[in-house]
């Protein structure tokens, strides 16, 4: 029983190994989703938002799937042990308050997923009053979460 | 009528300056999502082929969805002229030959997204072996891409 769970115990180490990374990677993981999202919201903004009139339903279908791949892969795995430190393509933003706000972290992360999966059902039906007002859902979760945890810079 | 040609032009620059930007904000926007593609291939990596053990359905199939969403997000639109120059992230390791190459370059991402909405659909099996065959498919594309225009490090 103790072999097995020592056994257990060690195989999940080597998954979350893999996940996730030594630190710098995980900050560099998290950048690179973050990024990634960006480039994807600027795109629904500026279709759906700024300038309704360039409005791209496949472009925008794309990039709604893109924030909502983003929301469901796991980034509170890329916030190890150590995280607040360090240096990934640029050094990290995140507050060392982070650590001590488990729950409120985790209620804006669902929010996030929530309000992501959402907006990709909404972009399918191409109605660009609806996605405009379900992508300002989806910017408050990212607000919030700067808000809470993120260094101004 | 060439009042109306003019103002669709007008307009669709509008679009393609939202869509992709300066060149830096376009190395660094692709960057990002590689970077976001390689955390999320190394996490099907890790989980169906270097240790099935630790095979986690949820995980795998966000991450499938994750590299489906980057394949379909129109990456291309990242390579405007004048990126084979400049820094993103890090300076950006792309050949100038890529604007020799367009239709190499399209079959290629052709295969990626194919190949990658093919995993998108296996991972919901849950197939172990299968995730892993078409995961082999996917990287397949990914060294033909840079075999064919990124310089090596």
């Amino acid at each position: 029983m103790k072999t097995k769970l020592t056994v257990t115990l060690g195989l999940g180490l080597v998954a979350a190994a893999a996940w996730a990374g030594p630190v710098e990677d995980q900050i560099r993981s998290r950048q690179s989703a973050y990024g990634f999202l960006g480039w994807n919201t600027a795109k629904i903004k500026a279709q759906a938002v700024d300038h309704p009139e360039t409005f791209d339903k496949d472009q925008v279908i794309a990039a709604a799937n893109a924030v909502a791949a983003v929301a469901n892969s796991g980034l509170l795995g890329l916030y190890g042990p150590g995280t607040d430190q360090g240096t990934g393509w640029k050094p990290t933003r995140l507050k060392s308050e982070y650590f001590e706000k488990p729950a409120d972290v985790k209620e804006i992360d669902d929010s996030f997923i929530k309000e992501a999966n959402e907006l990709q059902k909404i972009a399918a039906s191409g109605d660009v009053g609806a996605i405009k007002e379900q992508f300002g859902k989806v910017s408050k979760t990212c607000k919030s979460c700067h808000d809470l945890v993120r260094i101004r810079e």
